[in-house]
C-alpha cells in the first residue's frame, strides 16, 4: 500500500470549529429564536452535521480560556472553521495574529458567513472585506462558477436558500481569490460566495452563506460545501520557522565588499 | 483641447516621500558613510533627484508631528513613497491603518527596500512579506519581467547595480502581484525584486534595491523606475467612502420575510 | 509642459471598431428588426457614439478586404474593438493570430457581447469561454465590483438594463482576470459581465451586454465604460519584437561546458 | 475506512509520458551522445525513475499511431507528462486541442523544458511563452519559492544543476500562475522554473530543468518535484461536457420578451 495514504488513514484531520456563541445565548426573543435553529450553538450543531470518520472535531468559543485557542491546540489543529458577527473586537489582536502565523505554516482556515470582518480573516487579506448587506429574508441562490474544484465535487450547478441575508458587491478582496461559487439575490444583489485564497502554505475559504436567523448550515448542499472545503484545507505538511538570514553565500562572491571594515551590524537588528 | 488632459495638466501630482530618518543621523561611523552617499538623508536626496514638472514633491519623516503624515497631509497625498529599515516598530499602527485605508481609497503607495517588513505595506498584502538577505556588497542584476509595462518604460533588459544586499527567495507575499523585475545576485540567490499590486482603488509598488550604504538611488535605471511607479501609481479618482447597508432592495422581492416580526437589529450593530 | 502630456494630446488614439456585420444587413424579418436599433450597423452606432476629440475611430468589417484589418492598419491601431456573433468560423486564424501578436505588443482589444467565443478571444485567453446563455428579454442589471477602476469612472454602483440576452456561470476564463462588473438577471443567473486582463504588453476588457436585439449600445453607462476601457486599453508604448537567444552571457561562467566540442545547433532550429 | 481514501487506493493514477523521441535516435554525433544519457529515450527513463506502486505509467512518442494519444487513450488519462523540443510543429493542431479539452475536464499535464513552445502549452496559456535561453553548460541553482507546496515536499530550499540550458525571463505567461521555483544561472539570468496553474478542472505545471544534452532526469530533487507534481495533478474528478444553453429560468421572470414573435434562433446556431 502506499505509505503516503496509508499514514493519511492513521491519522484524522484535526478540525476545530470557532464559535463567538453570543447570540444563541442571548437571553430575549431573538436568543429564542436563534435557538430555535442552533438550540447548542452553530458550533455544536456544525460538529454533529460534518462528523465523519476521517475527521476528529472538536469545538472553541470566544468563552473558553484563552479565547478557545491557547497555542498548544492551534498548533495541533489541522483546519479552522470560524464564525463571528457581533463580537468581532473581542477578540484579541494576539489571537488574530497567531491565527495568520499558522495559516502560513500550512493550517487551513475557512471563514463563515459574517467572519469576512473577523479579525483573522481581515488580517490575512490585508483588504477591508466590506460588502453590501441587507436582512429580509429574501431568497438566495448559490451558483457553482469553479466546475470541478474538490470544493463543489457533488454539489449542482445552482441550488436555492430559501431565506438568506443578502451579502452583495463590491466585495474588496485582494485579486488572487478563486471564485468558486456566486450568488444571486432575490433583491437584486450579487456576490462572490465562495472564494478560495492560499497564503503562505495555507488554504483559506470564505464562504458567506450562513445567517444565524436561518437554517443555512442544515442545509444539505453547504454541508457538502463545508464538508469538501475541510478536506481540500488540510495541509500536506506544516512548514517550519522561517530563518531569514543567509550570511553565507551559495555561489563564490568575486566583488570585493565595499564596507568590509564597517560595522554594519545596528543596520539588521 | 481633451479636457481629461487639460485638467492632469493643471494639477500636479502630489507626492509624499516618507523616511525613517534615522540612519543617516547616527553620529557613529557607519552614520558617517551613510551621510557620505545621503548627506541630508534619503528622503531629500529622491526628492532631489526625482524632482519634474508634473510632480509636487514634500518630504516626511518619522520625527515630525504626527510622524510626518496627520490626517489632513496623507488625504491630500497622490503618491506615497515610504523607506523604513530600523524603526518600523515605532511607526504607530494608526498611521499604518490610515494609510492602507488612504490606499484602498486609490492613493498609490511604493515601498521601498526594506519597507517590505514596515507596517504598511504587512498590513496590506497580510503576509508577513519575509525574504532571505545578506549584506556583503554582492553584485545585483535587475533584469526586466514584464515587457512594456509603465513602470519599466526606458529601463533596458537588465541592469547592474555594483554593489547591493541581498533580498532572495522565498519571499512571502499574495499571489496576485505581478513580476515587474527579477533579480540576479553573485552570492546565488534570486529575488522578486519589483511587484505590483492593486488594492481597492490604489496601487502599490514594492522594488527592493534601496540599501542605505549603497549609492542605488544614485542610478540612473532605479530612478527612472521609481519616476515611472509615481506615474503609474497616480489616482485616478479618491473614492468616497463606502457605504455598506443597503436596507432597501433595488428588485421586488417576493418571498415573505420570516422574521418581519422579530427585532434582529441587535445583529447588525 | 510636461513632455509626456504634450505628446498624448499631439495624437489621438487610433481605434478601430470591428464588426461582423452579417445581422443588420439580413434580408428578413430578424433583419428589419435589427435595423431599427443599429440601422447603419453595431460598428457605425459605436463610432458615432463613442466619437471624441481624443479619439480617431475607423471601422471595419468581416467583408472588408483581408477582413478589415490588413497588417499595416492592425499595426496603426491603439485599441481594437470586436463584434462577432455568427461568423466566427469565417474569420481567419491568421488574423486572429495577428491580432493577438498585435495585443502581445501592446494594443488594447475590447471583446464585445459574444464575441466571448471569437477566435481572438479565445486564442488569447487559452480557455473555451463558455457560459450559459438565454435570450427571453428578460432584465440584467450591472454591478461595478472594482469601485474606483478606471473603466468604471462615472457609471453608479448598479444600472439596469431592461431587456438583454442572459450570459451566466460558469463562465470558464484564466484566473487572473479583474473583476471589473458583475450582472444579475431575473432569471436567477449571474455572470462575470465585466472582466479586465493583462496579455504581454497589452490590455483586454470583456464586456457582455451588447445582444443585437436590444438597444443595448444605446445605454449611456454602456456607452461610459466603453469609452473608459478605449482609454484604459491605450498602450502606453508598443514594445519590439522580441528576440529569444541570449548566446553571450552577461555574467562570467566559469563552469567548463561539456559539450565544447559537439556541435548541438541542431537542437536549436 | 474512509470511501475515499478507499477508492483512491483501489485504483492507480493513470500517466503517460510523451515524448517526441527525435534526439534520442539520431544517427549522429549529438544523437550518440544523447544516448549516453538516455539509451532508451527520455519518456522510458522517466517512465522507470518515477515508478511507484500508486502509478500505473506508461509511454508514447510522436511516431506511435495516431501520435501516441489516440481520444480513447487521452480520454483514460489522469496525469500527462510532455516533453518536445524540434518536432513541436509536427504536432497536429486537433491533437493539441483534444488535450486541452482533456485538461478542462480535469486530467494533469506537466510540461518539461522546452515543452514551453509545444502546441498544447501554448494553446492553454495563450501567450507566446517566449523566454531567453543559451546551451553552453552553465550552472543552474534551483530556489523553492512556494515553501509548502505539495509540488516541492521534500525539495531542499535550493538546489544545483552542475550543467544546464539557460532559460531567462522575460517569459511571457499570464499572470495567473503561481511561481513554484525560480532558477538562478551562473551566465547572469533568472527564470520562473517552476509554474503552477489551473484551467477548467485541470491542473497544469511547466517546470524548465530537463535539456536532453545534460543528466538532469538523473537528478533526485528534479525526481522528487516531477514525481510531487504527477500526484498534486491528479484530477479529483473528470468534469462531463458543458452544456451551455439554458432556455428555461429557474427564478420567475416577469419582463415582457420584446421578441417574443420574432423568430431569433438564427441567432443562436
Amino acid at each position: 500500500m502506499d505509505k503516503k495514504i496509508k499514514s493519511q488513514m492513521d491519522k484524522k484531520i484535526k478540525i476545530v470549529i470557532w464559535n463567538e456563541f453570543v447570540h444563541e445565548r442571548e437571553n430575549n426573543a431573538l436568543g429564542d429564536y436563534i435557538r430555535t435553529i442552533y438550540p447548542d450553538g452553530i458550533h455544536r450543531h456544525l460538529a454533529h452535521a460534518l462528523a465523519a470518520q476521517d475527521l476528529q472535531i472538536t469545538t472553541a468559543t470566544l468563552q473558553d480560556e484563552a479565547q478557545g485557542l491557547p497555542p498548544e491546540r492551534l498548533d495541533d489543529t489541522d483546519v479552522l472553521l470560524w464564525w463571528g458577527h457581533c463580537a468581532h473586537d473581542q477578540v484579541e489582536d494576539a489571537l488574530a495574529e497567531r491565527i495568520a502565523l499558522r495559516v502560513f505554516r500550512g493550517m487551513g482556515l475557512i471563514v463563515l458567513h459574517s467572519g469576512h470582518l473577523s479579525k483573522p480573516f481581515r488580517r490575512l487579506m490585508g483588504t477591508p472585506c466590506r460588502l453590501r448587506w441587507r436582512e429580509v429574508g429574501e431568497k438566495e441562490r448559490v451558483w457553482v462558477c469553479a466546475t470541478g474544484h474538490p470544493i463543489v465535487q457533488g454539489v449542482p450547478e445552482s441550488f436555492v436558500l430559501p431565506h438568506s441575508e443578502m451579502y452583495g458587491e463590491p466585495f474588496d478582496l485582494p485579486g488572487d481569490g478563486q471564485v468558486i461559487t456566486m450568488s444571486w439575490y432575490e433583491g437584486g444583489n450579487v456576490f462572490r460566495s465562495g472564494m478560495a485564497f492560499q497564503r503562505g502554505a495555507g488554504r483559506i475559504f470564505y464562504f458567506s452563506p450562513g445567517h444565524e436567523t436561518y437554517p443555512i448550515y442544515h442545509d444539505s448542499n453547504v454541508l457538502t460545501i463545508l464538508g469538501n472545503a475541510i478536506r481540500w484545507g488540510t495541509p500536506t505538511a506544516i512548514v517550519p520557522e522561517r530563518v531569514t538570514p543567509s550570511p553565507v553565500s551559495v555561489e563564490p562572491i568575486h566583488t570585493a565588499n565595499p564596507l568590509a571594515n564597517l560595522d554594519t551590524s545596528a543596520l539588521h537588528q
